[in-house]
């Protein structure tokens, strides 16, 4: 009885203490950029503690609301005095769990960084503060004939973007963030302030000094928080046409895939859905699609090649047995198509009310696309669990959109084992454990399979070159 | 008196002990490797100390010829414990100096790493050792109906290519090195081995930790030695076309790029040669150019759009006023253009008997074309210097290959100055002081110029970490 007296006594003194700090914390902060952007409410910080995937939330002690470079400076700078973590914040439509504080401190929200900085519409770039909004810089940018077309599904912040190497439908024709970040505004772990591509550089290319920019892409925050990005524009094409084909079987829709990829056609999306996800696209968009393996395609050109792509693509979809090709020429009913397809991770964890789902995120090179697929359904009904397929199997990316009850840890359990089981094969075969979602908390364990120790203490080195106390996002990626 | 006899003597004394190291890390190398692959003859040392550049050369003690990435392991662990130099060396056509051995210590020679060890191609990729050649892999793989279309001009070996992050005519239409490199196997300081996108890594998109590999592109030689590339294949198009389009003034073919590149035309070279190179490269090829500025185009595509794509071209050339515009259909013709446009380093070298090419190599947004050329022209009359204009102009990308007699310090000095400014007014324009020859020994003033302290910082700390004791490339980048 003592002992539980004793131990309540001290969980008590240690929640205590950290109120007491972080209410310390909060007064600094508030000192330093103002009381209307700092926030230590249990509703504000419980927003800040989980992305959208089933990784458990850890709440940060305090969320500040950063308006500048210089406020983000500052509070780095805060922070590395104090030793306390900070983890940055875009939109929290990640699926990695990246943005959770499992060790509290700061969540550094960088949503109201949210100016449009410069539109080089002769040079197809532009520069946007970290909080931009994909959505929100193509609709600044409608009048100019030029899109920012990386389009990871969820309306994500560029700097969120910047961070974790997104890509998405796009990636197959316009390519991953990787090739579309030209250079990137970073604070450091001591809060100094670096241009990854020089301090003006807009150039195509360089070979200027160690490539700082894409070891920034995709570093999920851990070795410095993204500010300000310039990224690559591309001209809105004078046409662009839609495409369903469902097929018989899977093997159809993907050797299908891999035939037009082949050919070199510069398809602009190239989408499979299982008749799962599609059965589940139908229920919860309202469409009215054959339930069967389908490939939502889009090819972007001018008007006089676009029919040329399509008539290539449906001779290659025909050649692999699809049920039928049916173009979706006007706005509306490509809008429609596309919106089902994005909105396909919220139409698949509607079909179990209550649950979540599990993303996983392998990608593989595309001669091994059909073999790992079909593993991916095999395991699927060997372990009794439901997961409809979606993918951007242009690039040998896919996604098994697992539904689980996060309140049954044997369910959760199984699903960890499906997904370690899939990431395995993916390596097997030469792919990667995530073709876009990063690491996270989730995909830790796998990195190491993927890089094995020499690779893993490469990485270590450099974050502890850069981050030596480990205040940034500590806990994710390594 | 007595103080030169000394000095002689403390010289002598200081050559004879160099000496001495130098038998004995060649014995102990000889055991590592094997006597064949060890040489320390002046005139090996002499080839191993320079580049295709002015900048003077420094022999290494000792060539040491790697036959694997084993030896490349033990070479380096071996140097590391006694803290000597290791220069990776491939073909020594660089033009920064990144060859030379200021230091001393062992140059590493992989060009008998010659293996392709594997194509895929149906996944359009292939792994090949540091060693091989551009030249080497596209007549390895030349029945696959795929080609590695990177061409910097001079028949690099793919290892120095990936270090360098070499890019050249092809890039603007199949990107540069670092949008083709998918992994590569890297020999650490410590005598490590890692793959930086993964054990067995091919898959086209990865978001999986830090992006090494690209951390590697462009590292110089500083932070590993590359021993294996994965590497992406194109199709060879099915129909190819090029034309030569002479031009009135600068500003017409500069513009007519511009132009050119914003309508979206996937154009796969487009050359900027000003009057002086074209009257070169019409001595040292025997041509019978149009002396005026000129633009060398090149189209791929299929038998169908080819002309289409040749034709909008042509509009665009003559909307700014071309002279003509002369397609060359014939694959001879095209041939003997482009062998001319690779010579051009040499056609400019052979304008005056016994000189030196100074190539200067500034990359900068499209819409700063016009102007920064116009400023490269008046400096040279400014200065009274002699130095053909050439680029890859789609990119935005250019090169003045100022002669020079390098044995006239005058004249050396002026050609400094001269590429100083160039390089400050690219930065100025939002430029980078190199697109694709590198940091060398060349340009490291300028790399804090363009990054300033705090990335210089940054660039300092990731070296530090991987190579703590300086042994790679030392003198190199930073």
């Amino acid at each position: 009885m003592n002992i539980i007296k004793s131990t309540k006594v001290l969980f008590l003194y240690k929640f205590m203490q950290r109120y007491a700090s972080s209410q310390a914390l909060a007064t600094d902060l508030k000192s330093i950029v103002g009381n209307d952007n700092v926030a230590t409410s249990t509703a504000v910080r419980e927003q800040h503690s989980h992305d959208e995937s089933y990784h458990p939330g850890h709440k940060p002690d305090v969320v500040v609301f950063a308006q500048s470079t210089d406020h983000v400076s500052k509070i780095v700078k805060y922070c590395a005095s104090k030793r306390v973590p900070v983890i940055p914040f875009g939109t929290g439509t990640g699926v990695e769990g990246g943005v959770t504080a499992p060790q509290g401190g700061v969540c550094l929200d960088l949503s109201r960084m949210d100016k449009v900085l410069s539109i080089n519409a002769e040079d197809f770039d532009c520069t946007v503060q970290a909080g931009v909004t994909r959505n929100a810089l193509n609709t600044y940018i409608r009048d100019t004939g030029l899109q920012f077309p990386i389009d990871p599904g969820a309306n994500a912040s560029l700097g969120g973007m910047c961070a974790t190497s997104a890509s998405g439908t796009m990636a197959v024709r316009y390519g991953t963030m990787r090739e579309n970040v030209m250079n990137l505004e970073v604070v450091l772990a001591d809060g100094s302030i670096i241009k990854t591509a020089g301090l003006k550089g807009r150039s195509r290319k360089t070979s200027s000094g160690y490539n700082l920019t894409n070891l920034f892409v995709g570093q999920e925050g851990t070795l410095g928080i993204i500010t300000e990005a310039t990224l690559k524009l591309h001209a809105i094409p004078e046409a662009v046409l839609a495409a369903v084909a469902p097929f018989k079987d899977l093997q159809g829709a993907v050797n299908a895939t891999v035939a037009i990829m082949q050919s070199g056609l510069p398809v602009a999306r190239i989408e499979f859905l299982d008749e799962n996800m599609v059965d589940a696209c139908n229920r919860f968009s309202k469409l009215n699609l054959d339930i069967a393996p389908t490939l939502f395609l889009e090819f972007h050109g001018s008007n006089s090649n676009i029919e040329a792509q399509g008539q290539i693509a449906e001779e290659t979809c025909k050649s692999y047995e699809c049920l039928q090709f049916a173009f979706a020429t006007d706005v509306d009913k490509r809008a429609e198509l596309w919106k089902a397809r994005h909105n396909a991770w919220y139409a698949a964890q509607a079909l179990k009310p209550g649950s979540k789902g599990y993303s996983t995120d392998v990608c593989v090179p595309i001669s091994a696309l059909s073999g790992i697929v079909t593993f991916a359904k095999d395991e699927l009904k060997r372990l009794n669990l439901l997961g409809p397929i979606v993918g951007h199997v242009g690039d040998g990316n896919f996604h098994v959109f697992v539904i689980v009850d996060p309140t049954n840890p044997k369910e959760i359990e199984l699903v960890h084992q499906y997904s370690m089981a899939l990431a395995k094969e993916a390596l097997r075969v030469s792919g990667t454990v995530t073709g876009e979602h990063g690491i996270g908390v989730g995909k830790k364990k796998l990195l190491i399979d993927e890089f094995g120790a020499a690779g893993i203490n490469t990485m270590k080195a450099i974050k502890q070159a850069l981050d030596p106390m480990n205040i940034l996002n500590p806990g994710k990626v390594l």
